[in-house]
């Protein structure tokens, strides 16, 4: 097996770079299409090493907030909190690089959707002792996505899984239960019993495959992501709601906040050791509303996303 | 000085109790002739130990989303992040209680407000040899109140420094500018580099007094809220305002959201630590709006908020 730690030449991070800048692109066309507005571009620079490209659409016509972000990040000593399963990196070098999207619809029976990909490189410590961990480079993948829908439908959840499970499939027929597992566990919202939405993948501090293999497996989940969402837009975008409905999906996206906000280890870091606000938060929806202790009534369209949605299960 | 170890007999726990409860009656009381509506009461256990009854207004006349709420919770284990500045209380039998309360008014001209009065006792350890500190109870106060303008009034700002301040003086002048400096302190949004509004006091860890002037002081600081806030809302809830106004408040109130969530200890602590979740989220605003990058054109009335109320300033 494959630890993540390689002879340096092995790991290349130009390459990851190019793709995920690919992508962002293409995932962007894919939106712009689909919507019939064009996203933003805001380029931002990092004055500790590194930079990003944020592409945000507000107020499109199917998506009433939508940022689909690049970034790349440089440091000196890599922050103990970045890697919650691995000893002795806290200190190094490091870069990191990745694609994060929240896209949030106006149409409360499209589904909003989360993908991230990232790739995590921390340096060989210059003084380590040829031979010893310390003096090669380590490096992981992570990434994943998920499917938060307001009002469900099997035929969606289905074809989102479906999606993913082909996506993963030439790496090794474990990995999709393995990952699926994972986002069920990962988007759970403690403090009130339920999962963010119908789940997906997720993954983290991935290296087994070698850098090849799991570059390419990460490939493959970015790639997916306007195949396994697009359709579900077209199906949906055009249905008619009311009042009532946009009212239970803003109730609804507070659940997203609170997840975020209190629980999502990304968001969290970037938030605490000084990230850049604006291009984090924009996975917050634009229009969110609380209400005190509120239940759907029994047998409602809204009570049946609790009942048949918001619980793990096998979707494919 | 009093370090918040006494003879047991001198923490009277049962008297802080009849208080709280009726601050709670009382400030509903308040409120409810200040809106017009009455406030529905929720009355809730606490598996563990404990419980609470919230106050709660929803769609008021003045209140568009108000909580008022009283709990007293105890446990046999004390999690040791109870006491951000006491060590060797973790494990210890406690009891918690207090009044807490955010108002979130319609009227973009009426601020937002929070107050906190509290109680904490970690029992002595039945173990301890007589004498050691373990062998007694340690009790300390807290609380504070914080007012949140979405559009500033400088007398507004005075007044409820000026009542806060009055508040504290009985027991001593140097403690309004040093809770005064602890709100700016902890009411502060790292992320955003901004307060969370223009202040007023907090403290914590509080027992230098001895139990019954902490215990005042804190009595003294509950009975001061209606004081330093009716009238503020008098002057406020019948200005006419607009939807750009609404606007504006509703992506203040994602700041809010922000800090509470992201920074808040309580908040975190309640949420984490199996807290009761619509009590605590009771804090969340009704309507909320995020949107990307914003900044109020210089020189408008919502760029007055940042330049001259969202800064650390000596309003009395």
């Amino acid at each position: 097996m494959n630890t993540g730690s390689t002879p340096s030449g092995a790991v290349d991070t130009a390459a990851v770079k190019t793709y995920l800048q690919g992508l962002q692109a293409r995932i962007v066309a894919g939106l712009e299409a689909l919507d019939g507005t064009p996203f933003l571009t805001d380029a931002w620079q990092r004055p500790e090493g590194g930079g990003g490209i944020s592409r945000v659409l507000e107020e499109g016509g199917v998506f009433e907030r939508a940022g689909v972000l690049f970034s790349h990040v440089t440091g000196d000593k890599l922050p103990p909190s970045a890697s919650a399963h691995r000893q002795g990196l806290a200190g190094r070098a490091f870069e990191a690089m990745g694609v994060s999207l929240v896209l949030h619809p106006r149409n409360p029976y499209v589904p909003t959707v989360h993908l991230n990909v990232r790739c995590f490189v921390a340096a060989a410590r210059p003084e380590a002792a040829q031979g010893t961990p310390d003096a090669e480079p380590a490096w992981w993948f992570g990434g994943g996505m998920d499917l938060t829908p307001y009002y469900g439908f099997e035929k969606d959840a289905v074809r989102f899984h479906s999606v993913c499970r082909q996506a993963l499939e030439p790496f090794g027929p474990e990995l999709h239960p393995r990952f699926k597992k994972w986002c069920d566990e990962y988007f759970y919202l403690k403090h009130r019993g339920e999962p963010r939405g119908v789940g997906g993948i997720f993954y983290d501090d991935f290296s087994e495959l070698g850098f090849e293999r799991s570059f390419a497996m990460t490939r493959s989940v970015g790639d997916a992501f306007l195949d396994a969402y697009g359709p579900i837009v077209e199906r949906r975008k055009d249905m008619p709601y009311g009042e009532r409905e946009r009212d239970f999906q803003a109730y609804r996206r507070g659940r997203y906040v609170e997840f975020n906000l209190v629980f999502d280890r990304g968001t969290l870091f970037g938030l605490q050791s000084g990230g850049r606000t604006e291009s984090i938060l924009c996975s917050m929806p634009p229009v969110v509303k609380w209400r005190y202790a509120w239940t759907p009534e029994p047998g409602s369209p809204e009570a049946a996303l609790y009942t048949d949605f918001l619980r793990a299960r096998d979707w494919v």
